[in-house]
């Protein structure tokens, strides 16, 4: 298997692995309505959850999309992992009822919205920073983000006053489908390596176990060919890939959903705890490397893949050159 | 899509052309029964086509195994292009109404079988290197060569004398079953990306078509999830890919047999000798490149695709960094 040779680091490892940790900043979470706001703000194209630190300052933004028929609400104790390191985390709850390809123009609703709405439902003298914005989401969420990043989700009939610019795309155990030949609208995936046109930089980060079925009877919910591993064959670099080998693709919700969850989807052995916390790791090291100039967390994860609280392995880091 | 940018060559391009031509070898075609040879030598463990230069000298080796219900008779002139720059093909047919585990065993015995055999089969002072041997394979052929190489077919019961190494792989097209579900025998892809434990570098060639469906009715012969992009997915670097984009999967074969297959797989609008001369192309420079120790040719194709007679893209070269 494709283990990283573990190189020695150059600094304090201690330094890295405060990611996998709660950050220093105590986070809000804050549920916003559809269309709830006043009219003097912009109203909210769709029901959030908004994550904020709380002691003022400018942060960088991440949106978060939830995978199928899930809500942004079990996804808790992530959003707050990744707030609490000083991101505003904005987290749509787009219904199951809705085709993925209308997931994806809501999704760039959301977006637009941040401009002129986010500020209104934060803690007072806490502020976005517009300028370093990354697009994040889970399962069918994942597909969702790439699907945005890519630009499937332009909206034709308007035009945002300040057109927003994702700095970092990450699909947390992203799927597409069912199959190959059972893609849902849009069909992003082209069975072309390097295919994805995008030029943000991308983290993918797999679950070992979401392509196996639980107890022998219910569908992988991520299956082989429309997961993870494939989404990662079509990105351009600078991606990277990290793969929790021994999870299932469910085990980063809230613990009492991903207790409930894994009675039909495989789920890992060990703690959900520790799960969450290398995937917020993660999307914090690679937030921290690609929106705030800080490369060290990152890159001493892909040297020393055993920093995390879990086993990741592979780790491909996958640079321009 | 992931066009190569192409980037001014060092030396004159005329050079890397020519393994897009016949090479200044004329190049002898001999068949090989099975079991057909004397007791003082070896017998064939398969029926063989030999295709092999016929001036005197010493030539690195090639294995080649055919596609699913194909012969070795019907890639003659992809063989012969290949040979007339100075390589000996060995092609073994292989029975369709064994598994493709039994394949691979097989695959195993003609190796065996180069050290102590195909000597007896050459022409007279034609030699093999048996220190440069490559492995390839087209469709189930091709993964019959990432099996082989993989070290499925190792023969317990019988350790040969001299054990053979190879030094390159190349699958042109290869194909691992009918989904990601329901792969054949030996289960080579693991859907996790480099998760090929091999240490040979490696040319992975797709037809950009291979995945369609012929005439709207026929099923495609490399459908996606298992089919050259995710080969390549799985490969450790050093690895290349080249798709060849506008042509279909039985595009590579002898012209008469390749017009009857198009009958029911998807085949490309242009010339099928320009395909077979771009892919003889790189096979030749990929083989100049890894046992002759030229690299030029290869450097050149990845620079410049267009040297190729057909549209490669995308080209990816992934080395060892």
């Amino acid at each position: 298997m494709g283990k990283v040779l573990e190189e020695p680091l150059l600094h304090d490892a201690s330094l890295t692995s405060h990611v996998f940790e709660e950050g220093d900043v105590a986070a809000k979470i804050t549920k916003v309505k559809k269309g709830s706001l006043s009219d003097s703000v912009s109203p909210s194209p769709s029901p959030l959850l908004v994550v904020s630190p709380i002691i003022p300052g400018k942060y960088p933004v991440l949106l978060f999309f939830h995978g199928f028929i899930l809500k942004p609400s079990w996804y808790k104790s992530l959003l707050q992992h990744i707030s609490s390191h000083r991101y505003i985390v904005v987290a749509p709850q787009f219904s199951s009822l809705i085709s993925q390809s209308k997931e994806v123009k809501k999704a760039a609703k959301v977006t637009e919205w941040l401009s002129n709405g986010l500020n209104s439902v934060l803690p007072e003298k806490v502020e976005p920073d517009l300028f370093k914005i990354a697009v994040s989401g889970h399962s069918r969420g994942g597909k969702t983000a790439f699907s945005l990043a890519l630009g499937y989700g332009n909206l034709s009939s308007s035009t945002p006053t300040t057109p927003l610019k994702f700095q970092a795309l990450l699909g947390i155990d992203p799927v597409a489908g069912s199959s190959p030949s059972s893609q849902s609208a849009p069909k992003i995936l082209q069975y072309i390596p390097r295919s994805f046109d995008q030029s943000v930089p991308v983290a993918v980060i797999g679950a070992g176990l979401s392509n196996q079925r639980a107890y022998y009877i219910f569908p992988p919910f991520a299956p082989n060919g429309v997961n993870h591993s494939e989404f990662f064959n079509e990105c351009k670099p600078p991606c990277y890939y990290f793969l929790a080998k021994d999870y299932g693709h469910t085990d980063i919700l809230d613990d009492k959903i991903a207790a409930i969850a894994s009675l039909i989807s495989k789920s890992g052995k060990g703690s959900k705890d520790l799960m969450r916390k290398a995937v917020g790791g993660i999307v914090v090291a690679f937030l921290e490397a690609k929106l705030g100039g800080q490369v060290d967390f990152l890159n001493d994860i892909v040297k020393a893949p055993s920093l995390a609280p879990i086993t990741l392995d592979p780790v491909i880091p996958m640079s321009n050159n």
